[in-house]
């Protein structure tokens, strides 16, 4: 039995008896760790949960706690929308970007409504009301929301939309931590051990290659978990290793805030590629701009310094994130009118505030250092095609398009501006939809799992990422991959090489 | 002693007894491979080199033969050009993007004069002549060229502008043929042994996971060849490898021309993976619309289907097709004037061709079916910045700033519409300036080097790419690694675990 360090294997285990032995054996207590948990546990494993913190959450007990569910969920019928797996599918796949993964997008959705069904088995309610306002999240504890950019150009082409976002019963941004909660609970009252300040090294690797365990740092000493059938690595991303990001998304680290908890350091990713994984997606990463709410704000253009539109407006605070941070260091500025000024007396989300005004559109332009009859044209193009009903240019829907009359402000949306840009990482192991960790080949490393954000999973695509998608794909690839570890074979455990 | 597939170290060699050996055993006969093999050689070391194909050359020996080279050159001089380090690496540091490594940057400026040195050492020829007008290549054996953005806003501002591109002394786009051609010579008159029409398959590691040597299929057997000091990876790119540009970089494959030969299909990389190292910047790659020459179509101005400009149109031409592609599938026109219609007397390079005309803007914009004074208030903006002498909106020198007067035609340069997009692929292998691979804890995986395009090396971004970086990145940093490899201590050679 040799143990490996992140990296690679090498070297003896210093110790020839493990401290604890289970048949699976997950690396992390966020969503998907908690999920694989459960489900491995429900198919007869006996589970041991390493968490690195004092108590499990991960960042989903950070987050709003949206979930992205469909196919005619019981909220979805109760609040008067109509949804189909092939709708679905067909978002999802436009959503998951040019990396889409057709199989891991095909289970998601069939498997949304049994989804749905485990998460209140779990012990999850989920309040059957609609909030009909565009918003980053639902105020108060309504369930059901547009958290994506399904009615928006690009999607609603394809896909009749339909509202997917799911919180649980919590108000305003609790929903995660509840979330957090339940999937604890449940997996501590299936016989789950949960090990907290216990940090994962590296696998522990037999002769052939398999991962037979997990050398930990756990309270001051080294130990040895032994994993009778799997490890399965839940250990989410590496916004928080600055080295990582730098390597591998730097276009990430241009005045952004990053999103995740102090573990999102990308160990779970350096352990698998240790024991012979790859790495897949690394470039990519959620970023947003919460422009909205108020909703009225979608209603504005934004410009980049020509006073150039870029995008319909309407689209999902992600894309808009996404769009601006990748043209960075070019200055973006949010255009309200008259009419947006008393959204003005609570500072908006995205923390941006106001940084020239008109009386007419020339005057902005002017105040701006634009050149003139640049984006006075793009005004004077945008309320002739209002009038007319529409945005023949970027086909912003119908209902936030208005002709914008002055005066007129502009908000600054550059990165460093002080502009809002929460990030995240979207890269991680290269793994089966049933998690499986597979090296660059494609042949999967034996007794080696991942799921959540420590793996490649369903979002893969900055510019198409709805909320919910990260929490929904925790879970919901969790359960396969728990699955999946506690089918997998039991190996011998030798103890000294 | 255990043999690795290329993804992984496990199993025993079917042989055991080595079927060649020596001091430093190279993958890959291109430029990098050569230029490691060459100096490898000059450091004293008994060298083979594992050639897939069944001649040397690789990809630069398709290639145009553009080297890039600065710091006062004998060319640069002589061709009346001062050229300093700072400016040199301003400009590359720059070109490198978000991605650069400053270490790799400054080695390579600060060698580049010896490098010039050494490549005239090896037998190379460069005329002393300056080709002025702007081209991807001089057309006849001229030596020197502007092969980037150096005098191009977002450049030009940082560094002076000077041409740095040299093509040794062959005509057209024989640079490559012939460079390739002095290499080999030089290397087989050092003792460097070829041998062709094989196919390295994974390293051969020992327990401690050293590589010591590489597996390979030679005419049909399977052989080993032990690598006494170190084995340096130089088989190139991934471009030919659909499922890994798909996994890894799927906008390269939006109707594009994959620029390579047949053996740059990933194979260093993976097995580089597979001994440990790990990848960076796989979702790279340079792309280039060759919408020049003629060089007069600089004048042109390129739009959107909004009708709206996007960049400057005196960029390389790599920086204009890295932008079109990285917005497929948004529809891109070049808006020439009565000034270019004898420009289409002969086939553009880049492979487009008129697709709509009109006497007036208003006319070209109705036939494009774009929304009326969109097209013709761009052409009307940017005509009256021309006369004022000057594009304040994106900086495109004053040379190619002209009003732009009707008749227009446009000519479509989206991606599938007839325009060439030749793509490859800028990530690889992470690896120290003087080779060693890295993993991704940073640590050198003992005996592995690499170099070229099989490593993440100096060109690490399409927007900054310049010709000549390719060849100039594998030729610098192939002899870094040569000597490397050639000082890396002696590792005993078991032949039987």
């Amino acid at each position: 039995m040799s143990q490996s360090n992140t990296s690679q294997s090498r070297g003896l285990a210093r110790a020839d008896t493990l401290d604890h032995i289970a048949d699976v054996v997950v690396v992390g207590c966020g969503a998907a760790g908690a999920s694989t948990a459960i489900a491995a546990a429900e198919a007869g494993a006996s589970v041991i949960v390493l968490e690195a913190a004092s108590a499990g959450g991960g960042t989903t007990a950070m987050a709003g706690g949206l979930i992205y569910m469909g196919c005619g969920t019981p909220i979805q019928t109760a609040c008067g929308f109509s949804d189909t797996p092939e709708a679905m599918y067909e978002y999802l796949i436009r959503a998951s970007g040019p990396n889409a993964d057709p199989e891991r997008v095909r289970l998601y959705v069939d498997g949304s409504l049994g989804h749905y069904d485990w998460l209140v088995a779990q012990g999850m309610e989920f309040k059957p009301e609609y909030y009909p306002t565009k918003n980053t999240n639902t105020p108060g504890d309504e369930c059901l929301i547009y958290t994506g950019n399904e009615a928006c150009t690009g999607f609603s082409e394809y896909a009749a939309p339909v509202p997917r976002g799911h919180k649980g019963r919590a108000m305003g941004e609790g929903g995660g931590s509840m979330l957090m909660e339940k999937l604890i609970a449940s997996a501590t009252a299936k016989g789950v051990r949960i090990l907290c300040d216990t940090r994962a090294r590296s696998t522990i690797v037999d002769d052939s290659g398999a991962v037979i365990g997990i050398a930990a740092r756990s309270e001051g000493r080294e130990i040895l978990i032994g994993a009778r059938r799997a490890v399965v690595l839940c250990a989410g991303g590496f916004i928080m290793n600055t080295e990582m990001v730098s390597r591998h998304a730097p276009w990430l680290q241009n005045h952004t805030t990053l999103n995740g908890n102090p573990n999102d350091d990308g160990s779970g990713i350096r352990i698998g590629l240790g024991a012979g994984g790859a790495a897949m997606n690394m470039n990519e990463g959620f970023v947003c701009l919460p422009f909205y709410p108020p909703a009225s704000f979608v209603e504005a253009i934004m410009v980049d310094s020509r006073g150039q539109r870029f995008i319909n407006e309407d689209c999902y605070h992600g894309r808009m994130g996404e769009a601006i941070l990748k043209r960075y260091p070019e200055r973006h500025f949010m255009v309200v009118d008259a009419g947006h000024l008393s959204d003005f007396n609570r500072p908006p989300l995205g923390g941006f505030r106001v940084t020239a005004t008109g009386d007419t559109a020339e005057e902005l332009e002017a105040e701006l250092g634009m050149q003139p009859d640049t984006l006075a044209h793009t005004i004077r193009v945008y309320n002739r095609h209002a009038l007319e009903g529409g945005d023949p240019l970027f086909r912003k829907h119908a209902d936030y398009v208005r002709p914008l009359e002055g005066p007129y402000a502009a908000c600054e949306v550059t990165p460093g501006s002080g502009a809002f840009f929460p990030v995240f990482t979207l890269g991680g192991l290269r793994a089966r939809a049933t998690g499986e960790v597979l090296d660059e080949e494609g042949n999967a490393i034996p007794g080696l799992f991942s799921a959540g954000r420590n793996s490649c999973g369903l979002p893969r695509s900055g510019a198409g990422y709805s909320s919910g998608m990260s929490i929904g794909d925790a879970t919901f690839f969790g359960r396969l991959a728990g699955r999946s570890a506690a089918e997998s074979p039991v190996r011998t455990m030798t103890t000294a090489r």
